[in-house]
């Protein structure tokens, strides 16, 4: 008896938007649902291995840093490489106070922060 | 060439204790590393599949409605009974305007807003 970690919910002025840049990050298909939100799995199957990522419409703007964020490492490839694929994607880079870190700090397409990590996975 | 989906950062004034509590919810091991950070995984090793709970030390408090959370379906269990289980380990029912909804919307010691689904996983 416990809880199962199941979904990261992103709430989205333009849910679309925010769900096609994070499909082409992972490379996960992006899947419209019926009731105007859209997802993520790595199959595209709901019943894939969790978690899902899930982008709900809301509305209000983001404001402030966000309290969670996603890690990301470079798979496949290196730091720079990644780094390079994710800014033609549509990220930016940002500040938010980091000095000399081994990751690099970035926002998607409405501003929610992201680490790509430094950390190479061949997976 | 693509990213992983590697870590969920939550930024906490009191990492432990934040940490502490998403550990018991999801019935992960908790470990402190050398840096003042808290992180979980499913297996208590960093190499376990991914995600894995990162809890970070910020000096500011949350403020307003998270714009990233996290849905968990109960495991071995109905929702009511884990609804329970959640409110004694320290959740606590929020309003963030929903309405009648077939999932409970819940926040954890820092105010870090989490919902927990109606279906139930075997798993």
């Amino acid at each position: 008896m416990a809880s199962l970690l199941r979904e990261i919910v992103i709430d989205c002025e333009d849910p679309e938007r925010v769900g096609r840049f994070w499909a082409s990050v992972l490379e996960w298909p992006l899947v419209e649902s019926e009731s105007g939100f859209y997802w993520l799995s790595s199959t595209g199957d709901y019943t894939a291995a969790p978690p899902l990522l899930v982008f709900v419409p809301v509305p209000e703007s983001k404001a402030g840093k966000n309290r969670l964020h996603i890690d990301l490492n470079p798979s496949g490839c290196d730091q720079a490489e990644e780094l390079e694929r994710l800014l033609s994607l549509g990220a930016r880079q940002v500040d938010v106070g980091q000095v000399d870190v081994a990751w690099v700090v970035l926002a998607d397409p409405e501003g929610n922060e992201f680490c790509l990590l430094g950390r190479r996975v061949d997976a």
